[in-house]
């Protein structure tokens, strides 16, 4: 950590974060709002940040006069209670800390602090651009008030998938059991060395604001669904088991199928809310077929699916099969353009695609219905 | 019933019947493929015949040399399964009766039947044809053979849902006890006199083929949903009999609120299957998001949607309500003409939209979303 903040010279700091995606959900339910416990535990994969990066800068100074925040350069609301919870949270811990060590001189604590966040890709279109954002917000304000320890608790409460992307790599948010949330956490399961064939690639539909932002949806669900609970107790825990010991393996059919199943099962929860909850759109749907044909082609689970609170997919495949898969995509969803800036990120080699395979799928082409695709892989959290 | 065929003369029956729409599914799983025996009771509703409609004629004949069967002027394999357990099922009713009653001079029975069953409305198109068909089918056939009793038990063989196209009104499907099935049958909860203000609007959202037929997706679903089984032992008979007290009090908000959440359920639950079933597409979302902004600008349940195997919606709605929704249908949806045959059926008079309500739905009108809607109500059967 760095020193607290003495005196009145203005402090910043500057940090990183990566989106992270999941692969097991508990979206659909918390069992605790305000402290956002879930209903499941849940699992996730940290990406690279050239890609989906989140970078936040704080600053403190004894003349500010009021806490403010900026996000994508427009003035937010402070006093939205999930970004209340961290603050409250951060200055807690700092002061315990404070008052352990008896730092009785150091007087930052009193100070406001302005807060800005930039994404590098499109807010709220489902792609865990809050979870990167609470993550590197707590992450910003624990280096500037001087505050170690477990991080993820004070992430979970900004925005619960934020603590899974305190870390690298394949992690693991563990529900906990405990009333007052404190081990209610992420910790990594392997790091993101461990799996490097591991590609991801996401397919944005549509860059447009959600029609219902997921924690409305969310709430609604926990209250109206009847098949949720029975997903949170009796489904989720056997398959997070298997899940795990697929990544352990890497066992990409076994980790393929269960992603697709989290994923539709999730969905399946929004759509026995009422009123129901659509994140998956026609080209979502198209996007699901596309990948059933795909493997049944090939009688091997390939490429796998899944879907956070809107309609763009989040494919994982590994390495060797990216290009055919991109030339499918690009296929299958002809672009605007002569496609030149249609795959944005790591590089993807060439490929050809079969007669066989094209007639294999044999869905009808929508041109335009994939706007860009995001080439990705897993990657550390970002944060140091 | 007619007298048993006897000698070489052609015999023909004429039926007709209609088709019905579940307000409560069965539909996505089945406790005996063969005997068609459901894992939760069901309830549907049986429609006006003049706008849906089928017509089945039977003839047999000592000059026939084998069983045949014409549907919508085209010939269909007769060795289906399912209309062989339809035929075997009458034939082995008819011989019982007659050893019972000892008409030994009988022949017919070894006679070859030849069967032509028309629609006026789109096969497969989610729009319960089916249902219609195996039910005047196996009514026509017990004619021919002089059968009588528990029809319903034969058209259940027949498709499952047939076996409530048997009676008019509101009709339940009980799901029985037995290994054999002989107490899985339709029974009439009320009349169709029970509640003369209900009506119903078939918004044809497309006439294509289904990708997926009912059927098999049933027999995945029973498989592989681990949300399934859940909803069948412990949502649905606690809603059924809601359901049933809903329609006898003629209390069109719980009615209303029930038939949306089953239908919303039985969707869910085809998502949750391996690989998942879309039944609903982008219009059907629109629609389901335009009936939920109608109610809540009225802050009362006037409207509510179901949908079956298929993007179709299916409104129910009490008489009063008819011409504003259809202007709302025809408001959001624009249809391609000038709309003249945009509502077929029964007669709809005129109403005007107010901009306030234009608002509070607040939808993007898609053009030509919507095809036509048929305007129909409960009914009889058809059958005599």
């Amino acid at each position: 950590g760095i020193s607290p903040v003495v005196g009145s010279k203005k402090t910043l700091i500057n940090c990183l974060n990566a989106a992270s995606f999941s692969i097991f959900r508990s979206l659909g339910g918390k069992r605790h709002e305000e402290l956002i416990l879930p209903i499941n535990s849940s699992l996730s994969v940290t990406l690279h940040q050239d890609q989906l990066k989140t970078t936040t800068t704080v600053a403190c100074s004894r003349h500010f006069q009021e806490d403010r925040i900026w996000l994508n350069g427009k003035e937010e609301d402070i006093n939205q209670p999930r970004i209340q919870s961290c603050l409250r949270e951060i200055r807690r811990l700092a002061r315990k800390r404070r008052s352990d060590e008896d730092l009785s001189n150091d007087i930052s604590l009193a100070h406001r602090v302005h807060i800005c966040s930039v994404n590098n890709f499109p807010t709220a279109a489902g792609l865990a651009s809050s979870a990167a954002g609470y993550a590197c917000l707590v992450y910003s304000l624990s280096r500037l008030f001087g505050v170690d320890g477990e991080l993820s608790l004070v992430a979970r409460q900004g925005s619960g998938s934020a603590c899974r992307s305190m870390y690298g790599g394949f992690v693991q948010w563990k529900m906990g059991e405990r009333q007052d949330g404190k081990d209610s956490l992420a910790e990594q399961v392997e790091p993101e060395s461990h799996w490097p064939e591991l590609r991801v690639l996401v397919l944005v539909v549509s860059a447009e604001r959600k029609l219902v932002g997921s924690t409305s949806g969310m709430q609604t669900s926990v209250k109206t669904s009847k098949l949720l609970k029975h997903r949170a107790d009796c489904v989720v825990p056997g398959r997070m088991e298997e899940m795990i010991s697929a990544i352990q393996r890497r066992d990409f059919a076994a980790f393929g199928e269960l992603t697709m199943k989290d994923s539709n099962q999730f969905h399946a929860t929004c759509l026995d809310t009422y009123p129901p909850i659509f994140y998956l759109n026609d080209i979502s749907q198209k996007v699901i077929s596309l990948v059933h044909r795909y493997n049944q082609h090939y009688q091997d689970t390939r490429v796998t699916y899944t879907f956070d609170a809107g309609p763009n997919a989040v494919i994982y495949t590994l390495e060797d099969h990216v290009p055919e898969f991109i030339q499918v995509v690009r296929y299958f969803f002809p672009p605007e353009t002569n496609g030149g800036e249609f795959v944005k990120g790591l590089p993807v080699g060439p490929a050809s695609l079969s007669e066989d395979l094209k007639t294999a799928i044999g869905l009808e082409p929508v041109p335009k219905g994939i706007s860009y695709i995001i080439s990705t892989k897993v990657c550390d959290s970002g944060l140091p």
